[in-house]
């Protein structure tokens, strides 16, 4: 089979080194030469300082002595009370939606409907946590009696997942809630029992502040303990919080360079921390010969919808769209362009974001073979930006110009790949780099489904069927993340229920007697969750 | 509290970087100028050539890709034709067990005695990752169905956690049977669905070879693919393995110096890949007032058995011994050197490791206010060493040689700490580095008991009352790691039922037509396993 599972990443990246670029380009302070926190309205362009500072390496420091302390009393409460806690969180982002959503929508120009659904989405994700926090399971608690083996007597043995201490986090550009202050890896932080300082992105500043005040509030209602969710600004300032002494793991939703970086230094430290990097992808999307048959108007014309959703500002975002060649591929590529076509113009989270996209669509109207099929109407303002239809043939992506177009432009645009044959297009796709999903359309007893899925499995956290992977809902079952460059950690996600799992190591206790034991090891199971108890599970 | 919970690392290590003397360190080939490998007798230094080479740089590329195309066919077939593999390779080991016995004693010097014991856990711990593998909760099998949520309705979506590909295992010096070739690292990855390829310890290449053997025999009744487990001999095969772009993850059971460079090493490959490194650890052990006033000629006794046992060669070694001054203390100290005189010298695995020991008893020996308690007799032979208790007051620990005292010294040698003040106790073990096990011996209804594990759990991954923490059984509930420097990820055990989730990903399948799904997901649970459905577990 042409699709080789384990796919290994056949173009590597050399490994980073620090970037002043980098370094330089999220950074809000316009030419005032101090560092003043500005919120930038991506309409207008108009920067609006909020009378706060950057946070000093200094503060930054203290920050994580006072983290550790909060995590240190965190830690002693029951979890029926951080699932209130959790709770009372989602109801003060709630209470407070309005004053976020006006926010959010002058920093990020996403759009109110957008905003609301992802302020909704954002509560959800606290109430769902709070009911995985009640549920216990993901303390993986388990309990081995004294017994003899074949290879000798053991003891009694107990074992849980306890929380590892602060956490930090950097917000992304562009979930100012669902991934920023409020967003998923701060929830899952929390659940999970750890304390919390945020790295705001510079994008969203004054909603960073409106969310942490809200979260505050909250955490002040149900007495936490102080300092349990903190917030910085700055890069300096989110650079030392990976370096800092009290920091004990990181989750970074962001680019491929920043988050390589940071990864490197998290791992280079004297006491390496987990670096949990959720870097984007070029997803791929395969439609089979018979699904273009069946569904070829519709498959064209949401598969450009997904594209083009939110500027193409999403990390799931279908970059790479196969289609065969012949009439019905014909047909999908038709009904491509003309959805493309109809398209608005958006306004992209940022001037800087909107001229990292304008620089990756130059680059790849600039390669051989690349040509365009449709382009939106343009957009204004300084964020404003067109989406962007290209085509090319299979054969483009293993020619010299591969890493040009197997690397991911954030942003509305996306490469159709026109196939003839089934044995090249598998080639095709086991040659490209990991993802966080694979997206195939094909019809219900086509014997094309199997092999695609066998070979998505190997190349993306997250197989799709007839659908479109930007939806990355909150559930129990929902994995996001993938092998790397999608992610610098494959055996994570940073959705869902098992994102906790990222913030808590193991601790077994041997022969402890049964009052000194942690509730939920106890024998008589007094927060009544599920255990293995002898090696048998016990609901 | 003194004891603040989450302590941190106070006395960071600085990043290794390559280090010339580690490469040669563990060279077998005596000054011959060629690579060929050496089966050294440790009691008589007596060095054979086994006719075979260490492996070379272009051998590991390839073994690298045939275990690629191993891993790809092992992941076809069934769980319970995984679990038949692993038993018939249990049986395998016993089988030649005599053979393998015989081998590891001439190489190690542990004796008949200790090994068939050591042997009899590895068949174990093959038997009992059968067993894991059969009850298939390891896949962490979820299903949502299709559902409306406040956030809007989610797609039905399903997860599984899937093998990682090849894995690297670095064989231990002090186990050359249950942390080598056959060894958990070894078992957990094909338990997983991996194939490997260990690089065999110098120690003991015979023993390993004869293993492989075994192993491989096993793997060829039951019709395994072939190249499933493979073997690497030298140390620029073991690092060119780390570097390999088919290896997907790395075991390793060995010292910090090694382990953190071949850490570093896989950190800043082009495709960082997990280093699950067991680095080993300065394990405490306090007895209460309480505790040395009941049991204290039987708990001092006791401990200096728990220190020399296998030479004082096992990484849950009790290294430092804290004990309350006083009468009762007194009584303990002077069990323990009773103890400690009256016991044998031993042979430690080689000359080299010998050596090692011999420059670190030097090291603590000259150190201001280290008193020697008590000796064992003498070894005899190239590796052979006596046992050595020492005594500091608890000041010490936190002078200006405080790094000497709380740096391994792998072998029988331990440092007794002596207590006045509770407070003063506390505040000296929060200060110590995290650490595998962390033990208490304390009565029952002893004030000081919760207060000890509270700290412990901060400290190390598995807390122990009254009893010692160098038996390390394979269960469901052991937890064999702990925070840095102890391992290199706090998240994962090296030993025990958990231990295969180092080499699992989760993939989520969205959409996906029944028929098209993994086993262990399919609607109707034709494994029969415990599963997460619509949040709810049923076992």
């Amino acid at each position: 089979m042409a699709g080789a599972p384990f796919a290994s990443s056949p173009r590597e990246y050399s490994p980073t080194t620090p970037d002043a670029d980098w370094f330089r380009a999220p950074r809000t302070t316009k030419g005032t030469g101090v560092s003043e926190v500005f919120s930038t309205n991506p309409v207008t362009g108009v920067a609006t300082p909020l009378g706060i500072h950057e946070t000093s390496v200094e503060e930054v420091v203290q920050m994580g002595r006072r983290s550790l302390g909060a995590a240190t009393t965190f830690a002693t409460r029951s979890l029926e009370w951080r699932a209130g806690l959790l709770e009372a969180m989602a109801q003060a982002l709630d209470d407070d939606g309005a004053a976020i959503i006006a926010a959010a929508n002058e920093e990020t120009g996403l759009g109110e409907g957008r905003l609301t659904g992802e302020l909704r989405r954002t509560s959800f994700q606290f109430r769902f946590f709070a009911s995985v926090v009640r549920d216990g399971g993901f303390l993986e608690a388990s309990v081995d009696h004294a017994t003899d083996t074949p290879m000798g007597p053991l003891p009694d043995l107990r074992r849980q997942l306890e929380p590892l201490g602060p956490v930090a986090v950097f917000g992304a550009s562009n979930f100012p809630l669902a991934f920023s202050v409020p967003g998923g890896d701060t929830a899952s932080a929390l659940a999970a029992g750890c304390s919390v300082i945020v790295k705001a992105h510079p994008a969203h500043p004054n909603t960073s502040r409106l969310c942490v005040r809200a979260l505050e509030r909250a955490a002040s209602q149900v007495d936490a303990p102080v300092d349990l969710l903190q917030c910085v600004f700055g890069v300096a300032a989110g650079v030392s919080l990976v370096d800092d002494v009290n920091v004990r793991a990181v989750g970074f939703t962001g680019s491929y360079r920043a988050g390589r970086f940071l990864f490197d230094r998290a791992q280079a430290r004297a006491v390496p921390i987990p670096f949990y990097g959720e870097l984007g992808s070029v997803n791929a999307l395969v439609i089979t010969p018979r699904a273009a048959g069946a569904r070829a108007s519709e498959i064209g014309a949401a598969m450009v919808a997904s594209v083009t959703l939110g500027a193409g500002q999403f990390c799931t975002k279908p970059g790479l769209l196969f289609v065969p060649s012949g009439r019905d591929g014909d047909e999908v590529v038709s009904a491509a362009r003309e959805a493309m076509s109809a398209s608005a113009g958006a306004t992209m989270l940022s001037s800087a974001i909107r001229e990292h996209y304008d620089a990756g669509v130059a680059a790849l109207l600039d390669t051989q073979g690349v040509e365009v099929l449709a382009r939106s109407s343009s957009g204004s303002g300084p964020s404003g930006a067109g989406a962007v239809l290209v085509e090319i043939a299979l054969d483009t992506l293993s020619g010299p110009d591969a890493s040009i177009l197997d690397t991911e432009c954030f942003g509305a645009v996306a490469i159709v790949v026109r196939y003839a044959q089934r044995e090249r297009l598998l080639e095709a796709l086991s040659d490209l780099e990991p993802a966080l999903t694979f997206t195939v359309h094909a019809e219900s007893d086509d014997d094309w489904g199997p092999v695609l899925i066998d070979l998505g499995r190997q190349l993306a956290g997250r197989v799709i069927i007839n659908g479109y992977p930007t939806g990355v809902g909150v559930s129990w079952s929902m994995h996001h993340g993938g092998p790397h460059p999608a992610t610098t950690s494959a055996l994570h996600t940073s959705v869902g229920a098992n994102s906790m799992r990222r913030w808590l190591r193991p601790v077994s206790y041997q022969s402890v007697p049964d009052a000194w034991l942690p509730e939920s090891i106890k024998e008589d199971n007094p927060l009544g969750i599920v255990r293995r108890v002898d090696g048998q599970l016990r609901a």
